[in-house]
């Protein structure tokens, strides 16, 4: 990816550094598919009717980032599953944000596709919360240490 | 951006299609500097240390999809300043989601920077909460209709 995700080891930059990590469309559909619980390589390819070559080099490039394990679970033919790794499976929040804002923002033909919260029952989407009292995050409420520097005058919003 | 984004109605792409508009490590250090409050193009700069002529052609496409407005701020020098529309400002979910997995997973000197909740206080991160009850979400509560075909016996985990 160009851009600002390689050249720095500011804390500032979080956010690209994941992007470089996960920024890729067919990368975020597997981990979705993963989510569900497909493992193997056919029934990925069988979901997203992703051509093989793409599909075998997003694996190995999510094998390689740390994303995803790939453990042997048949001798006669060879085949191999594809498992979260902690790592991986703590992208689960990146996921359902960016589902939620494609379903309401970026889709054609809204509510198709269907979250539901099995704790309450309910369709739902994600919403940001506090990991340490649980209430809604929205921009007025967080603040982040350091700042960018904005002139005084203008960073009251 | 290569991959499945543009050639699908399907609605299981929601997320190749948010990804689409935004997966670009630019564009999402752009958009995160905004929601500090960063609103003019000389303060992106600064703050970003990006070349006039990417930060300008990042701006005009925010403006283009409909993630930012574009405000006359000054008649001499003419100047404008670029704001959040509804559509662009939905995004925090999926900014704080980003910082959350990138904090933890994709950095060198973990520590350096840190989201404080304004409302209890506390050092935070984002968390996906349920839209309707608040509950966390995780990917082991909750169901997403129509799921991926996957064989019924490997559909449990």
């Amino acid at each position: 990816m160009a851009g600002p995700a390689r050249d720095s080891g500011d804390a500032a930059d979080a956010v690209a550094r994941t992007l470089a990590v996960v920024g890729d469309a067919w990368t975020l559909l597997i981990l979705r598919d993963a989510f569900y619980g497909v493992r193997r390589f056919e029934d990925f390819r069988r979901n997203l009717g992703i051509a093989r070559n793409i599909l075998s080099h997003r694996l190995k490039r999510l094998v390689e980032q740390g994303l995803f394990e790939k453990r042997q679970y048949s001798d006669r033919p060879l085949r191999y599953e594809y498992r979260f790794t902690d790592r991986g499976r703590d992208l689960f929040g990146v996921l359902v944000a960016l589902q939620a804002w494609g379903d309401r923002w970026a889709r054609d033909e809204p509510g198709r596709m269907t979250l539901t919260h099995l704790g309450c029952g309910r369709h739902a989407h994600a919403v940001p919360a506090c990991s340490e009292c649980g209430e809604p995050l929205d921009p007025h409420n967080v603040r982040v240490d350091p700042v960018p520097v904005v002139p005084e005058v203008r960073r009251r919003r």
